[in-house]
């Protein structure tokens, strides 16, 4: 299967969603069109783009363009290079739309080509992306109850943007109240720069019986985690801002973790995620993938991906930045209340709108320079 | 001051030196010109150099153009965002020029502005860069003795790269007897695979005395290389392809490394240089800045702060990249045999010809795109 064409839109998603996004178009020979994405991390939007055109140019030179030749020759150009979740960012834009064109043309869902499915009846959580600005504890809390009452089961919120801590403790209470003891409460303290504050905060927040506490420090303090993990009651949860085994096997040797979050888009996509789960579950260790990306490419690739991990317990959705990503393309996977279901559309499930895609984009990168590559 | 423009120039080092270049100009108001260079990543430059533009965009909303006050910047940045070697080389980039700008407006070379100046004669390796490709034994050992009869007493060397372990041995057999004993040998193996082999091949090479052990496995292997550290009997050095604090206290706190040898421009530019080796000093360990970059301006960065580094020991140079260089500026800091002293020239003491570096750009993005930063 030869390639023929490599690009990328980068889409900005007005104002109401507080990221860019990047969409990757990958056509081969035979005009199958494979669509991926990179987790775009912001400000740096345009050179994860470049990445992305760069190692497309890499993908032209192969002559086996599958997704596994495609990830050894990243991994080549890492292990001369130097590990970077941009890097790899772009790198899974690319993997997962070779994925998406494998299942399109084996007319198979993704997930059958990951290996034995476990499960098409996928958990997600309601990231309530707390932290938009100018939004009152009152309608943060009416759109929980809104949530909830569409159907979701698990909310995530990010108490600690709420100063002094007392506020913050109001503001989960009420959340709490808001949701009830059935729904579960996921906390999100975004990497405190403070172990002391974040101890702090947890042991308040126990009693409000979170399901995890999220990034209570940045995830490089490896030693630090794993002193908060055995001082406080409740699971802890990194990983979303790294990338590389190695990183996270430092955090499973140091016990200072009880459930991996690693960004199915940021790690490097499919295989990387597959690969860390599996070494997770050698540690007894859960994943519950990150996906602060499209609720199209990249969590059509998420939810897929956790169709084959045995230890995968829940994925993460972002229901309000579905009316932006309507107008962009459809999602061929039923998400109803907190649970979305794998049917029998091939490859990722996903159709993309070109036209609203090339009306959105802010920042087109020439595709393809063969010269780019030495 | 006011920050005019800040542009890039990603030069193409003719097929003579293994990587590309990319140096960064910031102007002033006052027609003030600093320069820079980012830590060019093979493959990845052109997303590195959007990275730069960024940045450069962020730096002219500053009412503070100070180094500190855009470094500062930067971490708010990284804080809310992810770390990554690619975005800290864009960084140290800018940094790195904003110095140069201060050094010349003050009339001063940049290590008076860091510190109390230790010494101005910076002791340097050669690298001999011995991954060149075909290249034998027999010219690399001519290169040895000539480099040693230009006056280094310090050459550093690949030997991994020469399959099986025998020959490897015989090739640093070879070197050794080259250079004498009284000239040191640093021996860097790139980041082996397998902690074992690295283990074997160090005990082998004991028998050469070298000065050093550079990356025996990837830097990221914390755990490993502290083993590897406890078993072998010559200094380890690892550093050179990670950024962030939080990974060289890891290092540090897990005893994995003798000598720390970030990049002077990949850690994020001179302050985080010198925080690392604050750090390092703490815990008894010394710094020798890694220095892939040019003669001109990243060499410069390197010599200037190690000036004010109590427990820096020698710098990175790559003597047979001078010829190239030489066409693109010139440093107005001597450097005769292996020592580099540091005269009067105000800030980096560097100037670049414009034209030739605009006559081997190979890609030129946009510069000053205000849209950029949200």
């Amino acid at each position: 299967m030869a390639i023929r064409k490599v690009s990328t839109y980068l889409v900005d998603a007005t104002e109401e969603l507080p990221k860019k996004f990047i969409f990757c178009r990958v056509e081969t020979d035979d005009g199958t069109v494979g669509w991926g994405e990179a987790y775009a991390i912001p400000c740096r939007e345009r050179g994860i783009a470049e990445f992305v055109k760069g190692l497309g140019d890499m993908l032209l030179s192969l002559d086996d363009t599958s997704p596994q030749s495609f990830r050894n020759n990243v991994k080549d150009w890492y292990d001369n290079g130097h590990l970077s979740i941009d890097f790899s960012s772009a790198a899974g834009a690319i993997e997962i739309a070779l994925w998406d064109i494998r299942g399109k043309q084996e007319g198979k869902p993704l997930c059958e080509l990951l290996g034995p499915v476990l499960t098409r009846s996928i958990p997600l959580y309601a990231n309530m992306e707390s932290r938009k600005p100018d939004e009152s504890i009152d309608q943060l809390v009416e759109r929980c109850i809104a949530i909830k009452q569409h159907g979701f089961d698990a909310v995530k919120i990010y108490p600690m943007e709420h100063e002094p801590l007392d506020n913050a403790i109001e503001f989960v209470r009420r959340v709490r109240q808001a949701i009830g003891n059935e729904t579960h409460l996921l906390l999100d303290f975004w990497a405190l720069e403070s172990p002391d504050d974040a101890l702090q905060a947890a042991h308040e927040f126990a009693q409000f019986n979170p399901f995890w506490l999220e990034e209570p420090i940045a995830g490089e303090r490896i030693n630090e985690m794993a002193k908060i993990r055995r001082k406080v009651n409740m699971p802890i949860v990194t990983g979303e801002r790294q990338s590389g085994l190695h990183h996270f096997r430092s955090v499973l040797d140091n016990e200072a973790a009880d459930i991996l979050n690693p960004d199915i888009i940021g790690v490097g996509g499919v295989q990387d995620m597959i690969e860390i789960s599996r070494l997770a579950e050698s540690y007894g260790v859960s994943i519950s993938p990150h996906c602060w990306n499209s609720t199209l490419v990249g969590t059509a690739a998420m939810i897929h991906t956790i169709a084959v991990l045995p230890n995968a317990i829940i994925g993460e959705y972002f229901p309000h930045y579905e009316p932006f990503f309507a107008e962009l393309g459809e999602l061929h996977i039923d998400i109803t209340s907190s649970i979305a279901t794998i049917g029998d559309a091939p490859g990722l499930g996903v159709s993309m709108y070109e036209d609203a895609l090339a009306s959105h984009e802010y920042y087109s990168p020439e595709n393809i320079n063969s010269r780019y590559i030495r």
